[in-house]
This record gives C-alpha cells, sequence and structure tokens, in this order.
C-alpha cells in the first residue's frame, strides 16, 4: 500500500548537499510530493522531505541517504501516526464560562434549578441538556476493522475516528467507551448499566456471533436508538450502491439473484437488509454452517463461493481475505462489490476486465456515508429504535446522491443533511409495511 | 434567592406604552438590569426585560402588567435555563476531516496502523488517542448537589457543568456517565467494566456512606487517578481557605482546634484532609453514630454542636441545614465556614458581627478551584492513583494566590496551571512522608 511518508534529513548547509538527497530519492524511483525546511543551526540545515513510497522500500533509502558524507538521516514523521497524535477528539464548553455570572448559571447554584426541573418531568433532560446529541461508541475490541481481537484499548483510535466523523459531518457527540467484557451477559448488563448518558448508542466492532445476540437483547430492553454499525451501517451503503449499479444499468435490484461471500456482521447485515428490501433471491457462502442458519432463517439459502460466481448477478464479498475471488469465475456483466478493507476480495480493474458490468472495493462504499445521518435522523425523531424502513431510506438518500461513482463522496455534509432528513421522516411514519420489511433484528 | 430573570413584555408601538410597564416594575419594588427591543410587527414592540427580582414575586408582576391596557406579559424567559438548553457541552474533531486523504489517515485504512502499534505496545495508547486527557464524571444520582437522591438523569446538568468547567479551565474531556446501579458492587463493577476508556475517574454526587466504599475499592484496583470530588474536591479548598485565613491572622492551621459540623462526604473529607495535613485537634459532629466512628478512625474526636462552637478556633459546617449556627453561639476570633449551597449554615455577616475573625460561605469556597487542576496535574504526571501530597500542594497553591478574599477567582486560569504544575510535582516526588501523611483512603 502507497502511503506519503515523510522522512527528516539534516544535511551540510553547502551547495550541492540537498542535490545528492534528491538524487538519491529519485535514484530510488521515488516521487517528490513536498520539501520543506524545518530549521538552520550550527551550519546544518534540517529538511522536511514528503515522499509516496512503500513501507518495504524505507530501509535501503534511509541507509543511502545515510551514506551520503554531506547528509544524515534523522528519522521518519509518520504522517498518519502524527494526525492521531494525542488523540482525536476533545470535548468542548458550548458557552465560555468567562464571567462569575456565568459560572454562577451554568453551575452552582444555578443548575440545581435545571435539575430540579429536570427530576419533576424527565422529558426536560431533552431540552436542558446535550443527550439527545451524544451518542456512545461502543466497542469490547473483539472484531476491530479487519484485524480481529486486539482488544478494546488498541481499538480507541477507531472510535475516536468514528467520533470525529460524527462532529465533523453531523455535529454529533460520539463518546468512546471501551469494555472489558465479552460475553453477551457481560456486555449487555454493562451497557445497560451506563446507556440512560447517551441518546443513542453504535455498537462497533464486536465479534460475530456475539454481535446478533448482542445487539438483539439491547434492541429489545433499551427505548433509545442501537446500531451495530458492522451489521448495519454497511449494509445501508452497500444496499445505495446496489441501487446505483442496477439503476444506471437499467435492471430491478429486487428481480437480481445477489451472492453474499462471508456471513460474518457486515455479510450477514447485507443478506438481512436486502432480505428486507425486497430482494427475492439472495445466496449466502460461509465456512460456519451456523451463519448459513442465520441468513436461511431470513429467508436466503446456502451456497459455496463457486455457485454464487455461477449463478449470481450481483457479488458481494465481506470475508477479509485477499484475492478470494478467482479472476476466471467472474462473468460478464455481473456487479462485483469486493469490499474488504486494505486488500479486497478482487481488484475491481481486473474483475471490469473479465467482463464485470460494474466493480469497485471497500474504499468507497465505506460506512461513513451512513452512520452519521441514521444518528442524526434516528436522534431528531426521538426513534425508540430504528427500523428496516429507517436504514432503507437513508440508502435511498445515498444513492440519489450518487455521482460517477457508485456513491457519493461522504465529505459532502449535504450527503449526511439528507440521509438524516430521509431516516427522521422514516422514523416519524406510522409502522404500515411490516409485512413486507421486518423490523432489524440483528 | 435573588436572581435576574429577563421576562418578555409586548407593547403597543405608542408613546408612554413602554414608561407604563416600567412604572409598575418599580412599584414592585424591582430593579431594571437591562432592556432590549427583540422586534417591532404590527404596531407593537416586543421587549426583553432583565430584572433583578425573586421568584416569588413574579405572579403579581406578570398580573399587574397584563392588566395594563397598552401591554401584554408575553412569558419569561429564564436566563439560567437558557444556559443550559441544548446542553453545555459538545464533542469537536481536533483536526479538521475535509480531503479524503485525512479521511483516509484517521479513518481506515490509516487508523489500522495506530491500533496495530497499541496493540503491540498498549503504552502507545498514551501518544496516539486523548486518554490521557479525558476524565470520566460518573455519578448514580443520590446526592446531587445538596438536593439529595434526585437520580443520575436529573443529576446529568451538574455532569455536564463539571465537563464544560474541565474544558474550558483545565483543556480536559469531561465525559459525563451516569450509572443505574445504587449499591457498591453494582456501581463498583460498572466503573470496572468502563474504565480503560478514560485516564482517569472523577466521582460526583455519590451519597454516604456507600460513596467511601466506592472509592476505596476502585483505588485499590485501578492503576488510574480515582478521586470523588464531593469529599476531596472540598476538603483541597477548605484547607486552602484556612491557609489563607490563619496565615492572616497569624495563627498556626496545625495548632488550632478545628470543629466540623456534617460528616457527610465533604465533611468527612475535610476533617481527613485537616488530619493529614497535621492539624493536631479536630472534632466533628454528626447524628450518625457510624460518621463519628469514621472520623475517630481518623483520629479525630466527636463533639456535639455546641462542644464545637465553644471549643473550637475554626468551625465549618457542610449540614444542608440553613441557619443551623445560632448567631449567638459565635465566638470573637472564631473562623467560620458555612459551605453549604444554596442557603449557609450561617450568614457570614453575621457571624462577623458576632466578632468573628473571618466568615464565608460556600458561593466562593467552591471546589472548581480544585477539580480542574487537580485532574490536569494527575494525567500529566501519569500518576497511578491520588495522594495526599498531591492534595495539599493543590491547597498551597490554591491559598498562594488568594487576593482579598480566602480563595482566588475560579476563573483566573493561572490558578489551575498552578495548582496542575504542583500536583503533577507532587505526584513526581518520591512517597518519604507515608508515616505523617496517610493516602488518601476514602
Amino acid at each position: 500500500m502507497k502511503i506519503p511518508e515523510i522522512i527528516i534529513v539534516e544535511v551540510l548547509h553547502q551547495p550541492g548537499s540537498l542535490v545528492k538527497v534528491l538524487q538519491v530519492i529519485a535514484d530510488e524511483g521515488l516521487v517528490l510530493e513536498h520539501l520543506t525546511a524545518l530549521r538552520r543551526e550550527q551550519g546544518r540545515t534540517l529538511w522536511e522531505i514528503t515522499l509516496e513510497m512503500d513501507e518495504d522500500a524505507s530501509r535501503s533509502l534511509y541507509e543511502r541517504i545515510d551514506a551520503l558524507p554531506t547528509a544524515r538521516f534523522v528519522g521518519k514523521s509518520d504522517r498518519v501516526f502524527n494526525r492521531h497524535r494525542g488523540g482525536k477528539i476533545r470535548t468542548v464548553s458550548r458557552l465560555p464560562i468567562n464571567t462569575l455570572n456565568i459560572l454562577r448559571d451554568v453551575y452552582t447554584p444555578g443548575v440545581a434549578r435545571v435539575c430540579l426541573a429536570i427530576q419533576a418531568d424527565p422529558r426536560k433532560v431533552h431540552d436542558y441538556t446535550a443527550i439527545d446529541n451524544t451518542v456512545a461508541i461502543i466497542t469490547n475490541g473483539t472484531a476491530i476493522l479487519g484485524l480481529g481481537d486486539i482488544g478494546a484499548l488498541a481499538g480507541l483510535p477507531v472510535m475516536e475516528g468514528k467520533a470525529a466523523l460524527f462532529a465533523e459531518l453531523a455535529d454529533i457527540s460520539g463518546v468512546p467507551i471501551l469494555l472489558k467484557t465479552r460475553d453477551a451477559d457481560s456486555v449487555v448488563a454493562a451497557i445497560t448499566a451506563i446507556e440512560q448518558s447517551f441518546g443513542a448508542i453504535q455498537l462497533e466492532d464486536f465479534a460475530a456471533p456475539e454481535c446478533f445476540e448482542i445487539e438483539a437483547r439491547l434492541r429489545a430492553t433499551l427505548t433509545k436508538p442501537v446500531l451495530h454499525d458492522d451489521q448495519h451501517g454497511t449494509a445501508v451503503v452497500t444496499l445505495a450502491a446496489l441501487i446505483t449499479a442496477t439503476r444506471r444499468l437499467g435492471r430491478s435490484l429486487r428481480v437480481s439473484t445477489v451472492g453474499q461471500i462471508g456471513l460474518g456482521a457486515a455479510g450477514t447485515g447485507i443478506v438481512r437488509l436486502l432480505r428486507a428490501y425486497g430482494v427475492g433471491r439472495v445466496l449466502g457462502a460461509d465456512r460456519n454452517p451456523a451463519a448459513i442458519a442465520r441468513i436461511e432463517s431470513m429467508g436466503a439459502e446456502g451456497a459455496t463461493l463457486a455457485e454464487i460466481m455461477a449463478r449470481c448477478d450481483i457479488v458481494i464479498a465481506t470475508t477479509g481475505v485477499k484475492n478470494l475471488i478467482p479472476a476466471a469465475s467472474v462473468r460478464p456483466g455481473q456487479i462485483i462489490l469486493a469490499l474488504s478493507n486494505p486488500e479486497a476480495e478482487i481488484d475491481p480493474l481486473e474483475a471490469m476486465e473479465r467482463g464485470a458490468a460494474f466493480a469497485a472495493d471497500g474504499k468507497g462504499i465505506n460506512n461513513v456515508l451512513a452512520f452519521p445521518g441514521l444518528f442524526r435522523g434516528a436522534l431528531a425523531a426521538h426513534a425508540p429504535r430504528f427500523t428496516d424502513a429507517m436504514l432503507m431510506a437513508a440508502a435511498d438518500a445515498i444513492a440519489q446522491l450518487a455521482g460517477e461513482d457508485l456513491v457519493p463522496n461522504p465529505l459532502d455534509k449535504l450527503v449526511h443533511e439528507r440521509v438524516a432528513a430521509a431516516v427522521m421522516i422514516a422514523a416519524m411514519q406510522p409502522v404500515t409495511s411490516e409485512a413486507g420489511t421486518p423490523e432489524v433484528t440483528g
């Protein structure tokens, strides 16, 4: 994976010393992205050099720079790590507290009146606290990204990332909560003990199959929106991409045969939402019989990878296994979404060469398109839970804004506003379609 | 309690209509603080009028205004409630996320490298997340302010207030956590399940006696700073006030006889810290024998209110009972801190008239002077716990900045910087004084 790297090099302050460094970089076949003099002292200059490079390529470059008589390789300044340094979020006061009068209003003694008003009428908590704008982002670290069970603490950068995206894209205050507990009983108990702190709850990177039970139990007992993003966020964006793709090809998604390869949290969520959307024929492949049984209860059927490639108009893969799909198995006209990050089950370019009508990987089909607006809309509607109508409304809103790609740019704030509005409207509709659109059940 | 109230009055847009309203206000004996025309429409003007008034006085004023032929009382705009509307805190991203490049660094795929780095070396969580800047503000609502057991949800405005003050005064991200659980076992279990989300834990408004056991057990098992603010924050500020008062009077605090009236969380914390500071003779009064037994284990002795007033050089009251201390019992030269909010055990002016050398109520002696710097210093030092040395260092720093009053202005950021620096230094000193300064034990 080529990513921009920043290296720091010290050179003697004399003619030609920098050009020798740049020549080494050129000889390594690396493109210079940016060059800045950080400081000059005692006849030496410190340069910050930004390159696009493989991590593997680093060592020989550093040794060759160090071997120059007029230069010294000082170190690497990793931009990704720099962007995480000190964390990605912070809490701010919505009001400057700069007079004793304000202090006495927002803290003691004034705050006592607000507390008593909420005690007398608990609904006032929605007016006089930030609770309707606050979403817990909860993980126990058992399935962080595609990295597996690396623990909740190691997953904190992901939770902070989601909180930062909530803040930037939907003005929602996300609160990372790292659980020590692992089994469903303990997770449900821990979340139940603290849930009244938040307006809604996003479950994040819980491993299957516990994730299904945990979400279902919390949805059954809490009267606020609970969403396991890995299941439903990914499903919403996948559904949006399929709506776009089939519309462009003049096909009907509902009468297409869809195959889902990999039935973890994301794959199961995709099968479930496609069935709720009305796709008649959904096949699913997984080596775990319990996962197959789960989608069979949703009206889908078990299959092998080969059967899916042979029979399906649309193939979706969420396995985490690089190059799982043989290029030779791609049939002309198929729509292929190979969603695993960072390495897809098949290179979209390769799939297109084999005649796929559309092919995309997980870089574009990202749940960041869905979760900010889903929660904004649910909170605005004071929805007691997420319904399939809300998820499908979000998918439709995303599909409507797709430009050249299958889905729109996730940094376009209009997307999140439209998703939020669509979700809010769906949440406020009377439920009339329960037969056709079963509720989210995890 | 006189507080500024904002009322909205609509008057006909004709000469003399506003002055009639102002005359009614004057007739009620109320002082006008501010007057603003909000808007004019259809021959009427909407005025916002700020008055200093009792809440009791409101109704007759509104009726008299409404009785005017040229005016209409529209409603009350409560400034305190307005300042709490929508909540007092929000989470922001520390970095604008406005390019796909940044998105890919702070979220997927870049964040995976940061997660793996923390998995390989958990200490890196301090470098690449906000955890060292994040303090949970946890309550179960059993002793909110002086209001008692009003429930955690009704206490949320207090927790948000603390978070807002953390943000404004010490750049700390406070996270309100409302617990449903009440008994010590369940509270400890719930906090233990989520503690790794935070750099430190502030326990807030837990009722005595459970608060002592809860804090002690968490301190024993967690390797991060835990502080029950009601016990120790109030104690630090009280100690600071006493250091200032005795210094000004040329007396020694350590050889003074101190009486503490009321041995709930705050009173017990004050007795404990004064004993740790080296005050030889501390008396405590409470109707609960278990509370007396608790301070006896700290080397203090039980007494009645009358005995305390008769024998003590310094009297502190934290009972929540208005006018508990008879003015006639005040002896010349006493230092009296009547700390209950919003109504003190004795009016400081009355105590001064009776010959007190110093008298203050809880409005100035506020734990907001202590907790931001205490946590900033503890986090900066990566302290595994709060020690008495840290609490006393904070009290000394506060006392050193006292101006005309016993303690400095809590909105002076220098106070919090100095407290943080003093606490950090105390945290990093080798512990050499354990004999004289027992650890905080709750």
